[in-house]
């Protein structure tokens, strides 16, 4: 049997020779359905593109790496990982490369990974999380590893380590998310925001501000989290003037709290924006317990749309962040960048707002 | 200064030097703040344990590999995962070793991975979520492959192939829940189950089986869920009667349901004990979306303790199962392993009943 060609598997499946390259490739996207018939295709024909062939013939290690660098029990909740691995995985795995991953406490850990990493053990790193004046395009540049940084903007020309940023837009979506709550009348948009030190944390609460103010409205309810629920409970009981969630310990028996003090009602939110879903489910289950209702009271938003925020009754509206897709572009990204062919941005068409009954009107006063 | 030896460790950390030893070798379980102890004074002093210096002296690629067969969306929303991948990590990265992940759809992927493994790019690997009649232990012996194995009971014996496993009591647990409840008066209780293909998941419904019976309530409310939220909120509407979570299709108004069939609640459960976090949790908020409230009308236990369970109103009565610690002892267990030293089985004491506002006694009629 001849050895199958990229026309073999476009004719088998019923797309063009270049949708079958940009499957592959990553440098457009190319809808969820294609891209499976064309991965079918290939599989059927045992057909694997030269790209990644050449990829792995260029590596010395057959690895590339990833390093996480924050709490395990955050990590835990925080559902875009495992996607954004999966998606990593799969473009890998055409490639014949493997995935060596590092879950670590902090920064320090994290360069330490590296150190171990440039002594032969994979050839390139995908970046997450950037930070703030972060050391790390130029610690790994030292260290001679290729690397692509996952970002959440558009990149920044004038950044002094130039690494192939692949971006997706997330102020977009957090400004989209703000139109849909002032659409409904909402005057009172709170945002309890990720890390800040985290260039993507930073980036949405610069949107959420930007975006309130367009619509004249103060950006006076912003609330630094850390993603956990603990931080999402803690902050959606000081925006609602609650007890803090510290009285509540040794409360297990599910009571709702005692009336609320007479004047939180006034400057209290009617709706919050989370930068995900898991701060956003503490916060509307703790909402409830003071007895606000969601979201006849109470709107919510979170960021990832997980499995359980469209399962939840209301289900919560989020915005879902294609983080498989993300993965997949940001490793074929890295293997191009193997080969010297990167290039400077990838920008990934992978957010949408998806609307469920979290949302709704302010209560009428 | 002359290199820091095990007394050196044991005498900054306060502990015999058996202790140290213990809490690097696995073979016994060592209480979480004492290996933190140990951990700590070893990294001020820059020690290592020989048997981890051994692992990787004795290893050909520095590497072992871990494989996760299960749908991206499910693994995502499961926080068992990186919480035990975290414990790997720690136990790896003391050896100098790494971890090599790979997220797969489905165990023919799985197979083909290992393949890959064989050839060259890891040592040894870690099977997870064992199934009835695994062929995965006999394939990794044909390859070559180093394995343990993590399982959610104590080892059978009689079993065919003989790879060490490290094992954790989930049964107990299990049968500590339903003892919970029958002690608050449940004489209806459910169980929504994991897929009944792997043995943990069986293992798990078969403990809740025996516990009810032993109790001489009836086993016959129990469904099968695959872990996602889905399956929860589908199964907790099978089990309370109310209408399937399909004819809510386009309702996105966050309104209850209409009022519940009258003979609906004479047969529903008062307490369901579901196989995860995620599943009770899109249970419990169906169960309100009905007009149930918990713990008033219906108790609910999850299984993982998941960091949100912990922040919810009320909080979820969960299964803390130790995944970090599981994920320590699995790795030098393999490390150990590696050098043709390891034991047939280690219990890993994990698991305990975290219980939280979700359980109370059932409504009076």
């Amino acid at each position: 049997m001849p050895r199958a060609t990229i026309g073999d598997v476009a004719r088998v499946a019923g797309v063009s020779k270049g949708t079958v390259s940009l499957a592959y490739s990553g440098n457009r996207p190319v809808a969820e359905e294609t891209r499976r018939r064309v991965f079918a295709a290939a599989e059927e024909l045992r057909w694997t593109p030269s790209q990644s062939a050449r990829a792995l013939a260029t590596s010395r290690t057959g690895s590339v790496g990833l390093v996480i660098a924050r709490r395990p029990d955050v990590i835990a909740t925080d559902t875009f990982f495992p996607r954004f691995i999966a998606g990593c995985e799969s473009a890998l795995a055409e490639a014949g490369m493997g995935l060596m991953l590092n879950v670590v406490a902090d920064q320090d850990a994290e360069a330490a990974v590296y150190a171990r990493y440039a002594a032969g053990r994979v050839d390139g790193v995908i970046l997450l999380d950037v930070e703030q004046e972060d050391t790390r395009p130029a610690l790994v540049e030292d260290l001679g590893l290729t690397a692509v940084m996952l970002t959440g903007q558009r990149p920044d020309t004038g950044s002094p380590v130039a690494l192939p940023e692949v971006w997706t837009d997330d102020a977009a979506a957090i400004e989209e998310l703000v139109d849909l709550l002032v659409a409904e009348g909402h005057e009172r948009i709170a945002h309890v925001s990720g890390p800040l030190n985290y260039v993507h944390a930073a980036a949405r609460r610069e949107a959420f501000s930007r975006a309130v103010r367009r619509h004249g409205l103060p950006a006076d309810l912003m609330i630094e989290g850390d993603f956990s629920a603990a931080s999402g409970r803690d902050a959606t009981s000081r925006l609602l003037g609650g007890p803090t969630p510290w009285d509540d310990e040794g409360r297990e028996d599910g009571e709702p709290h005692g009336p609320e003090p007479q004047d939180a009602s006034a400057k209290r939110p009617s709706a919050i924006v989370y930068a995900n879903d898991v701060m956003a489910i503490a916060g509307l289950s703790y909402a409830r317990s003071i007895g606000l209702r969601v979201p006849e009271d109470l709107s919510v938003t979170g960021f990832d749309d997980s499995e359980l925020s469209a399962h939840l009754s209301p289900g919560l509206t989020s915005v879902s962040t294609g983080a498989l897709l993300r993965g997949e572009v940001a490793a074929r990204t890295l293997l191009l960048a193997l080969q010297g062919e990167a290039p400077s941005a990838v920008a990934v068409e992978g957010n949408h707002v998806v609307r469920r009954g979290s949302v709704a009107p302010p209560p009428t006063t």
